[in-house]
């Protein structure tokens, strides 16, 4: 009869008393723990299944939690969340109060440091090694990096500082060659070089950077890591691991199709057939209105480039690398040189529509104002996952945006109320603004299953009256204006409510905004962004500056980070949902 | 007799009809001029010395401005501008109604790309090579990138973009191993060995990233760097040409003090002597304030750790560096690492100040909320340069600062009224907050000679009233607040206003803001920040949380870029002056 050996690790103290011998079978229950119910509760599953073994390896070599292990972007965490503690609580991971889907201090001492956006491992880490240094404390810290977080200039920043001390820092690639999608750039081009044998170990890049340089060694040969891994734990300085790894692993289907298997949704645990949902009827996702419609126009229009830091799949400029792959370009996780690279585009005339997530877009915002705004070149960018994005949490909502963006001079944005708007400014952008415009649309799908209406041009910095009321004005940005919608058929005084769409928060439509202050006693305005510095906070600035008397109720997303959580939790939490507002509405 | 070639040139077209064996005088009179010039108007010197040879060199060999030359950071074009049309001018540089010191594609078609941050020269160049290539157009793209600005994150992931390209770029290293500060970090130290032919070329690390390397080579040979350039003309794809220069080179004590010859004010243009400025009597420059109490701090505080990306002179963070070097340190010009090492030391208990300037902590805005703010690790900020910088202009004025960081959750902000305030808000943060803190402070110098006063503690989240009014509220965030001081002594009025402090603009003092707007008819507020999303959208925001129906005056820097000229050519046009000030409060 088979011991099952999971069953009795909580930590990885537990883990330290099994022989070597032992760890491939936990490897295998392991791999098998996260498949049962990653297949049931959805989440990331790839990158995880690839590190099965590191993980353990790391664990059971190092002594954690004294020794700190830092997880680049933090997919790859469960098998490290299962054996740290979390195992009996996985099946709530990325559920409103789970656990969080990415490692995260404030829920365990082994989530060393907060991660979700990639490449802050290395610097991190090496932060800890010098504390450590300066407190004369003998600890390990570990980075675990992936080839598509390295490839990103924010890692090459950690390097090239580490490279120069003497701290005790050790970085793990752990080389699977793919990120969300297949990584790209010429570092990654060197690192299957060197995985093929091709670039002698002594001239390797990472030695001219002054690290120790090892492997690559098999990642999932878990006897060939914790001996390499006791080796290096004696080793002074810097160090470099290269190992390489199948993303997927132990899932026939999820190593075959990597992209797909990254976060599945729901799958049968043993066959790994993804449970398809019948979606024919749905409307469609705001990332595929882009896509689509980016091809549709790219068709017509030859200066059109499309430019995405590592998210081809995620933001559906797929579909525009697939019709005209030598216009649309995959530039890695590396937002920043996508944006500039994008203004130097623009600087020669094409019409670049530059698709960034709302919350990645914050790695590029010295470029935004610096190379594209102050020049007033009219790139395209295209915010994808603005507002809310769910289950990623806190990490990765898309909130910012309108206040960083607002006060940037030159700078147009517009939030579509649904499908149709979002086709129509992608339409209007590429005409010529003769200003940079950001577009933020959510994750998700909207509301219009016919959405492929003709092209219709939209006049800059006009809001529209979507109905008409006499006591107070709602003015909505962007698609949760639907909520406003839908809410009015919930109240019994609907009559007192004009709804007023303005998806351009810059620059603002003051002849409308004039009309409504004299018109209506009050104003609520709603955005699915931050309540500080964002589109309410605009009509703020704009009824002082006009001396209004009018109340104006500002709803949006309070001054907190928001967990993780469906939409249909997070909106209630954040008082921006349909009941939200029928109780609001239902007390004038 | 000598005949003088400078004054027959205009344009490169001009240099180009002269024989090679010409340009070494050309190169001497063009170094004489930009000697003439900046050692009465004052300027940056050193870099443009350093590439007097290497600036001729391309436009003798390149058809500009149709093949497209960028350069990074654009401290060193001045023989650029000089060549292109602006020699007449030149003399205007950095003036208000003058030219720009960087260059700027408003003013010359040859300024290809406007800069003034580093590092974004290899992807602006990228995106016009692109651009170039699907137009079909033959043209060279060429981007100068120093050895400190290569090291940036952006740099290498440009560089990572190109190799992967067949586009027609050349990337010119501009190698004298200094930026404003000497360079540091592994690849610096690899580029030396390079240059000390340690390393063979054939397994260069800029091959590995698939460049055609070409160098080292003497950046101040003319005939070398022309006979290069023609080659490398020749050559398609990335091309990749290491120069070595020296940064002052032509005036002895300029290549001798390299960090102080960056831009080194007045200077005797014969001996390089710097005209010194009677100084003793002045109040202290703010950076001075923050790196010498720092000091003091940290002889007291073990825990204290400074960082600073690539500006220990500039920030005054030197003084630590000498006096605690183990503690302090220049990671080079890698904000987004600074920040996350930040955080990184901070997890250890760490107390760490992290001194970057208000625009160029935009490059690590993703950082501050993602890895501080989003974990309330307590790392103190500080923004130096923040507000209008004068002559450095519109790619250097920290203004956005307040809007962008008041979004951030958790996140304490605080502007020093002077520098006592300045003084103990160091001491207070240091104390322990459970917060990140953005401390900002203006360039230059502040108001108190007499400034080394015992360290006091700064309650969090209060303001205080200056000076009592009847009618109406003047609130000030910072050293602005000096300006409303100053104004009262010139109004026949002033008893009509308040004038309070608000050095926090998160969290606000709501106490007092309900006796202030309880109090008064009016208020006024002031910042040296943009109206849009800072202080005063704050207060606007504040007003409408709790239905006050008074009048708010917002002062601040309008909804444009502000280009350069000195603070007191920019706070009239920015209404933010005493006389300004004066103006308003008359009409009350």
């Amino acid at each position: 009869m088979v011991e099952y050996l999971l069953q009795h690790i909580e930590f990885p103290s537990d883990l330290r008393k099994l022989k070597v011998n032992q760890l491939p079978q936990l490897a295998q229950e392991l791999r098998d723990f996260i498949i049962d119910i990653v297949s049931v509760k959805e989440g990331h599953l790839g990158a995880s299944l690839g590190v099965v073994e590191l993980t353990i390896a790391l664990h059971y070599v190092f002594n954690t939690p004294n020794d700190l292990l830092v997880w680049d972007v933090g997919h790859q965490a469960y098998g490290h969340k299962i054996l740290t503690g979390r195992k009996s609580v996985f099946h709530t991971n990325r559920q409103w109060n789970g656990i969080s889907g990415f490692p995260k201090r404030s829920e365990s001492d082994y989530d060393t440091f907060g991660v979700g956006h990639s490449s802050t491992s290395i610097s991190a880490a090496l932060g800890m090694a010098i504390a450590s240094q300066l407190k004369e404390e003998d600890k390990h810290h570990i980075a675990v990096i992936g080839d598509a977080s390295i490839a990103s200039g924010m890692a090459f920043e950690g390097l090239n500082h580490a490279g120069v001390t003497d701290a005790n820092l050790l970085v793990i690639l752990n080389d699977n060659a793919i990120g969300i999608d297949p990584s790209v750039g010429a570092l990654k081009n060197y690192l299957t070089a060197v995985k093929e044998g091709k670039n002698p170990k002594v001239n390797n890049m990472i030695k001219s950077l002054n690290f120790d340089y090892s492997g690559p060694i098999d990642g999932h040969d878990l006897f060939a890591l914790i001996s390499e891994l006791e080796r290096l734990k004696k080793v002074k300085g810097p160090k470099f691991l290269h190992v390489i790894t199948t993303k997927g692993k132990g899932l026939q289907k999820a190593e075959e199709d990597q992209v797909k298997y990254h976060a599945p949704g729901k799958f049968d645990k043993i066959t790994g057939e993804i449970h398809l949902k019948e979606e024919s009827h749905l409307p469609p996702k705001f990332q595929d209105v882009f896509g689509l419609t980016l091809v549709e126009l790219a068709e017509q229009n030859e200066k059109i480039i499309g430019i995405t830091p590592a998210m081809p799949t995620g933001s559906s400029l797929k579909f525009m690398m697939d019709t005209f792959p030598e216009r649309a370009f995959d530039v890695g996780i590396a937002e920043q040189h996508a944006v500039t690279l994008s203004a130097g585009m623009a600087t020669q005339g094409m019409v670049v529509f530059c698709n960034i997530y709302s919350t990645f877009l914050q790695r590029a915002y010295d470029q935004v104002i610096h190379d594209v705004a102050l020049q007033n070149l009219p790139v395209i960018f295209c915010l994808d996952r603005a507002g809310l994005v769910g289950e990623d949490g806190a990490t990765h909502h898309g909130v910012f945006d309108l206040a960083y963006l607002r006060c940037i001079p030159n700078m147009i944005i517009f939030s579509p109320r649904n499908e149709i708007e979002l086709r129509n400014i992608l339409y209007t952008a590429q005409l010529g603004l003769n200003h940079p415009i950001s577009i933020r649309y959510p994750r998700g799908r909207g509301e219009i299953v016919d959405w492929q209406q003709p092209l219709q041009k939209i006049e800059i910095g006009k809001a529209t009256l979507l109905k008409k009321g006499s006591k107070v004005a709602i003015l909505s940005n962007g698609f949760i204006g639907r909520n406003v919608t839908l809410s009015f058929a919930e109240i019994d005084n609907a009559e007192l409510f004009s709804h007023y769409d303005f998806p351009f928060i810059k620059p603002l439509d003051e002849e409308m905004l004039h009309q409504i202050f004299s018109n209506y006693e009050s104003l609520i305005t709603i955005e699915d962004g931050t309540i500080i510095g964002g589109f309410g906070s605009s009509i703020a600035e704009f009824k002082s500056k006009y001396n209004y008397k009018n109340d104006v109720q500002i709803l949006g997303i309070p001054d907190q980070f928001i967990e993780q959580g469906t939409i249909e939790e997070l909106q209630p939490y954040c008082e921006i949902n349909v009941k939200s507002l029928v109780s609001i509405l239902s007390t004038y």
